[in-house]
């Protein structure tokens, strides 16, 4: 049985003597690392190709290769990204509360601190294994890399530089591990960790999300999972909102902020309908429309009619669905049942319908007037992201260094007893 | 089977509904609660009554039942702490991160809002239903109770003044209701129920706690263990040692923030050991200490040795463990490792090591030359407690009303779409 265990006590070992570790080290440790990745950049696709070269024989589709490889551009992203990161504030350290109680004789201060070992699971995307290796070490905390077996060789390359990063810089170097046993029992053994890791973050399908969220004893932050809606509303502008839905379809189809169903108020079947309708035709946008909306556009040239399961899906693709409502209630409630608490938005030029939408729809971004691609911790003004989550506890919607802090209450006294 | 699904739907409704309830009206709700109680002080104390004849039935210890009861002093502690929250600040509402992005012409602000559905679970100690109540109420959220089988009746009876007094508002009354099913396998469904609960917090027992992190699906704050140490270094000064570990053991025997391990320097077992242990005399608490310790104090009338097993036991008893260590990494090495991460303290007059301590000990609270009996929201100005968070998701030590709101992203545009 792979030794889950040992790879744990070393990174907890290696995150408490993180705690005594100025943040200009840290600092220099990521541009360290930034270096070693530029100059081993064909050592890295080298180890690469040969998880590619796997991945072609099981048959892996285009994307997902696309997803695996390490270009130049990529790793020199890795790179960029390193250093950007470095040059961020750090929330380690930051006063968050302060108390001074006279009659009981003591101060507190509640400072920010690290949470410890985080855990991050994640697919065959080896970048991400630099991303988690920066935001986890600026905040001060040590990193388990779980990605997909895929990835492994990938992955190894890529932190064994930033391992070499640590221990040039005088830190522990199993302040990054990465699991190299890709048997699926390990992931699961690895969730149930909780003496060793305080946190774990799942980034990917919805499948591997839900099995964390089954199975973790460690507390978990969900993230990703989208399947995003446009509400345009009564008093929509059907200009602003025929340019809204094709960004947030269309922009970029495979990430979670995309919008996957549009929802439509019935007074708006005939005039803002047929102008989306024409804008998502320059892209062959599939529309899946319930029928009032199939009735609408019965000439549109992609339709198909909606199942009760296509409002449920995150197509990922040139698909959108197409609800009709007849009121703003009836769209937050559609929304609220079949979304996944990620980003939605509404279409209107009514102020108070905006702000009823933005009140009572549960998810972690609400939007006016503008498209949901935006849910994005650089556009956000954050810096970096380390996910979007979708769940409430502790860090919701875009996540930058601030997730990977929590607190700690700091209390002086002078012999001080409860009276 | 008991209708859990048919209460997490009206929960859930009626968390949607508090939305557009304004503050100043759930504070009237709280006033008015409050006063219903008050009124029917006897009705509440009938009610318990047959929940306690019942626990002397089955045989409850006088602790349990002391627990249990509804004396006219909790009564009235219930609808005095009703008011006290309604007098409180609510965080609902508050903007927590604003930030312009001119480029892409959107307007972000964050802001703190209810999580939705709060589950409590608790022991068979009535009172908890009143302030769980008021504190999800203020901030917002609808609450589903699940208290210990045996205050069955008087929880029922409690939240039914508080139902009356939310419709008397105008409140669905169903933002507070009680699982009234006792059946242990209710209490896991519930659990499991995160399609209509947004957050669990178990108060209570290390077994009910640790039950709710191995089954719930719902995001849980873990509250209350305590095996919390006190450590007299080296440089401690033993008059203030003596004070300071006979408050924290003795103050209360039955509190989570109580002492129940004493670590001391080597250096100091022939001068600090013996002042505390003559004051511990006084209240005839039972020592058990390692041999070097044991050697120390032999003559002690109250004597024991310790086994590791007691190291982590937290006794909620007039007993204390006592371990001697060569330096201050042993010390800190030994609280991580028996500690359950709550509230610890360093007795010193060596500044360094105060804060090396309060650095590397990995709990909610660490404290300088102070009992570790401070540890509750009321001391720590939050004006209200809902528990003492041990983990490090989301809240950390004493909970006040910040602990029960998540954040929301809003964001404004006027036709914004991502470049």
């Amino acid at each position: 049985m792979y030794d889950l265990e040992g790879l744990g006590v070393k990174a907890k070992k290696a995150a408490e003597s993180l705690l005594a570790v100025p943040d200009k080290t840290l600092c220099r440790a990521l541009e360290c690392a930034a270096r070693l990745i530029r100059e081993n950049a064909e050592y890295l696709k080298a180890e690469n190709a040969k998880d590619i070269a796997l991945a072609r024989e099981k048959g892996k589709s285009e994307a997902f290769i696309d997803r695996l490889a390490l270009s130049d551009k990529v790793i020199e992203g890795m790179a960029a990204g390193l250093i950007q990161v470095a040059h961020l504030n750090s929330p380690a350290g930051k006063i968050v509360y302060s108390y001074e109680n006279k009659e009981q004789g003591i101060k507190v201060v509640k400072k920010n601190v690290p949470f410890g070992v985080v855990g991050i699971i994640f697919e065959s995307r080896p970048n991400v294994s630099a991303d988690a290796f920066a935001l986890c070490i600026r905040t001060g905390n040590a990193v388990i890399l779980k990605g997909g077996s895929d990835s492994l060789r990938s992955n190894v390359a890529i932190t064994g530089l930033c391992r070499q990063a640590l221990s040039e810089c005088g830190i522990d170097p199993n302040a990054v591990s990465v699991i190299e046993d890709t048997e699926h029992e390990t992931a699961a053994r690895f969730m149930r960790m909780d003496k060793y890791v305080d946190l774990i973050i799942p980034r990917g399908s919805a499948r591997l999300i839900r099995a964390a969220v089954e199975n973790s004893t460690i507390p978990i932050i969900e993230t990703g999972v989208g399947n995003c809606h446009v509400y345009v509303d009564e008093f929509a502008d059907p200009v602003k909102s025929a340019e809204v839905v094709f960004n947030a379809k269309t922009q970029r189809y495979s990430v979670c902020n995309a919008c996957e169903s549009l929802v439509i108020h019935s007074s708006r079947l005939k005039d803002a309908l047929p102008l989306i309708a024409e804008r998502l035709k320059e892209k062959k946008v599939e529309m899946r429309c319930d029928g009032r909306a199939y009735a609408a556009i019965k000439n549109y040239e992609y339709l198909a009619e909606a199942t009760e399961e296509d409002f449920y899906t995150e197509y990922e693709d040139a698909v959108i669905s197409v609800k009709t409502v007849d009121s703003l209630k009836e769209a937050i409630d559609h929304i609220n049942e079949h979304g996944t608490r990620h980003s939605e938005s509404i279409m209107t030029e009514n102020g108070e319908n905006a702000a009823t939408f933005m009140r009572d729809v549960d998810a972690a971004v609400v939007y006016h007037n503008a498209s949901t691609r935006f849910s994005d911790g650089f556009v956000f003004g954050l810096g970096a992201e380390i996910g979007i989550s979708t769940q409430k506890l502790h860090a919701r919607g875009p996540m930058g260094l601030d997730a990977l802090v929590t607190t700690k209450y700091f209390v002086e006294g002078d012999g001080a007893v409860r009276k």
